[in-house]
């Protein structure tokens, strides 16, 4: 391989030393056999794939195969900011500094009942941050944030740059879709690895969801990395180190991240279910809710705001009533109304505890299910959501039951769900003869 | 899931126990997931996988993934075995039952100068079995035994079954291209091998040659297995893991398979280049040629006469001119003439010995390299190979040279190949002062 001739033309330059120009010519082929064997792939060499496949130059099955060996073999922290570097390239990065708040973000891995962005993002808007919360579909089956927030009528997701930066000044906080043009290579890749086997690996997971946030240009990011039942990754060892591996990403890239591991071996608050979710985000921002979503919701605006150099207390901003407005003007800035009725169930059948005793323990799993059963989620990913399906809780983890009495309600439109949910929501509940501790919901925290 | 209904038909059968019919839905995904994950693929699942994959109703790129993570967790012999029926069952396979002669076959793993398979198939025949060796264009880029076969003029390597059956019948041996029906599978993963990296993996290599070999209906095989700088796998255990993959596979496909790891670290004999190992062979079957290629011919003859249960001297054979005649008929049965002149280069160049001393080493690669520069072989897969094309040794590992000697003689038909291809040749040899010994042929046989 030799260097193409340079010729430096004979004008008055600046005095900078001209770079040695050396682009080596690069081989898919010797891509992929380089991680397959374990090698370390150069920068160079991922950034021509990342801009090939986002091009539509290198095909799906060459990528398919270098997504595996990926997948098995790992990338390291160099390859990892490389590979994040060139898929945020591969598109637009807002630019956030002419706001004159501090910015921050949240991002969460999601579980079931996880509405907390809802009552999360006006609340830190409300203590002085800006925060620009821009979502992709995501997996695409669970109903995520843009889908909660789409059950209120007239709200649009799908907004430009300019009308993002304009409600970031006016209003503070955004909750949107991330555009076409935020890390544009994430959305090829991901709908690949989706086809192909490989959406469970860390480093490819890590830089699908950093790269977004990197490139909406939040300058600070607090991660919420679910573990347990009813989270994308169960095993508390491997969730970890997600929440390491982007917490590394951040900092390399000048990012300030802080990851809190937190359990989701049972539903936040009570509300699983698009417009559910969206009417207990309303409640906690209006001084109610849950004790489980108002607690995670504080915690994390914490991290938010010491992350983005705020002296605030957000506990005391809620109490104050201070966020509902903001989140009331988030909505209007979206083209939704904060006071209109939102989207109900046709029919809301109650199921009922078989037993008396101890709540021991409330599985995420078999509620995530049923309500996606109901149609809080999708079976393929062009399918609607059913806005007003899911479930309200009555029994918790800890509470004490009387045979007969509710556990849950179960909101659907369409009677000939029911069965195939039941059959999930049925097991979602274990009694016991005595009480058993609920513990803490943030596991850890990782910087 | 639930088993089809079966009705059994109330009429007389004879007495047999009606299999339990169940025939397991399958998913790509967990298919992938499953190979990924470290678990051992089930029967059906293969069997799903191949035949999807050949008739086109599984993409690419999920073949691409699966491939990779065989190509990283392997296959045991249960999916061997299922993996390679499941390729021989996705198109025909010959049944040589009707010979009257036993039959046997012989592969080899490719190296450079390997032209044994053309004494060796009438030799064999001479010798009283039947030897259908049909091949593949295998790896398409370096001339195989077709591309050697096919600079005899008039020759043809494709023929319909009957034609295949009635010279095995006649003539007793055949060389000639596997068609369609043969393996259909293994073409269909070969290319996507190629174009993803997952070429040296042993399993698929091994289910690759196994699948082929088995369709082709011999019932015994002998396989030589290279090692060294010239051999597809220059590793002597990687070679020593394929060859007992392939004899395990055989086995248990009732084909009794023996193989011999030779060695592969300088050219077999004088000529490399197709129509010039074409008249090596002849030399060797009409009782000269140079001691290795004989040598490595009588070895692998006696093998295939053994498993083939015949009591014969194959080193007689050859000795009496007995297997010269039937080369011919060979030749002459696909339509080829055997008198008729083999193409000549237009050009032929020295090379001459830079210095004097013993030939200490002479290294196949290089050889092999420069050889494919000349033409020999193929720059991509649809290019033509130029048959006169190649190199002809005069000094190997273990003669003393003078300065000034001629090393190798190079035939070539456009100039303007030379400099490239010289590049390479004049690397290929190393003098000393003192010969050093040369290692045997053989250096291990599997069974």
């Amino acid at each position: 391989m030799t260097a193409p001739e340079v010729t430096v033309p004979e004008v008055n330059v600046p005095e900078v030393n001209v770079p040695e120009v050396n682009v080596p010519e690069v081989n898919m082929i010797d891509v992929i056999v380089g991680k397959r064997d374990g090698r370390a792939l150069r920068t160079h060499e991922i950034e021509w794939f990342i801009d090939g496949y986002t091009r539509g130059a290198i095909p799906d099955e060459q990528a398919a195969s270098l997504l595996m060996a990926v997948f098995l073999n790992g990338l390291d922290d160099a390859e990892l900011t490389a590979w994040t570097d060139a898929m945020i390239t591969s598109g637009d990065r807002l630019d956030l500094s002419v706001l004159d708040r501090p910015t921050t973000d949240k991002h969460s891995t999601g579980g079931v009942g996880d509405k907390i962005s809802l009552p999360l993002c006006p609340l830190v808007a409300a203590c002085g941050a800006a925060v620009p919360q821009l979502s992709g579909r995501g997996l695409g089956y669970f109903g995520g944030t843009l889908d909660k927030m789409e059950s209120i009528p007239g709200w649009r997701a799908n907004l430009g740059t300019t009308e993002i930066l304009d409600q970031l000044r006016e209003v503070g906080a955004i909750i949107a879709a991330a555009g076409d043009r935020l890390a544009p290579a994430d959305r090829r890749l991901y709908a690949l690895r989706d086809a192909i086997g490989t959406v469970e690996s860390i480093p490819l997971i890590a830089s699908s969801i950093m790269s977004k946030k990197i490139a909406e240009g939040t300058a600070t990011l607090v991660l919420d990395v679910k573990v347990g039942s009813g989270a994308f990754m169960p095993d508390r060892d491997r969730a970890r180190r997600l929440a390491e591996t982007m917490v590394g990403i951040g900092a390399r890239a000048g990012v300030r991240t802080v990851a809190l591991l937190t359990r989701m071996d049972t539903p936040l608050g009570a509300a699983v279910g698009n417009a559910l979710e969206v009417a207990e985000a309303v409640s906690v921002l209006g001084g109610g809710g849950p004790t489980d979503v108002v607690d995670l919701t504080v915690t994390l605006a914490r991290e938010m705001c010491a992350a983005a150099g705020l002296d605030a207390d957000p506990g005391a901003v809620l109490a104050s009533g201070a966020a509902l407005p903001v989140w009331e003007r988030m909505v209007r800035a979206q083209g939704g109304d904060p006071t209109a009725p939102l989207p109900r169930a046709a029919l809301i059948e109650t199921m009922y505890a078989p037993q008396r005793g101890w709540v021991t323990r409330l599985d995420a799993r078999p509620i995530g299910i049923g309500a996606w059963r109901l149609g809080a989620g999708r079976a393929h990913r062009q399918d609607p959501i059913v806005p007003a399906a899911g479930v309200v809780l009555h029994a918790k983890e800890g509470d004490w039951v009387e045979q007969g009495q509710p556990l849950l309600d179960i909101h659907l439109d369409d009677p000939a769900r029911l069965p195939a949910a039941r059959e999930f929501l049925e097991r979602a509940y274990t009694f016991g003869p005595e009480p058993l501790p609920v513990p803490p919901l943030v596991i850890e925290r990782i910087a």
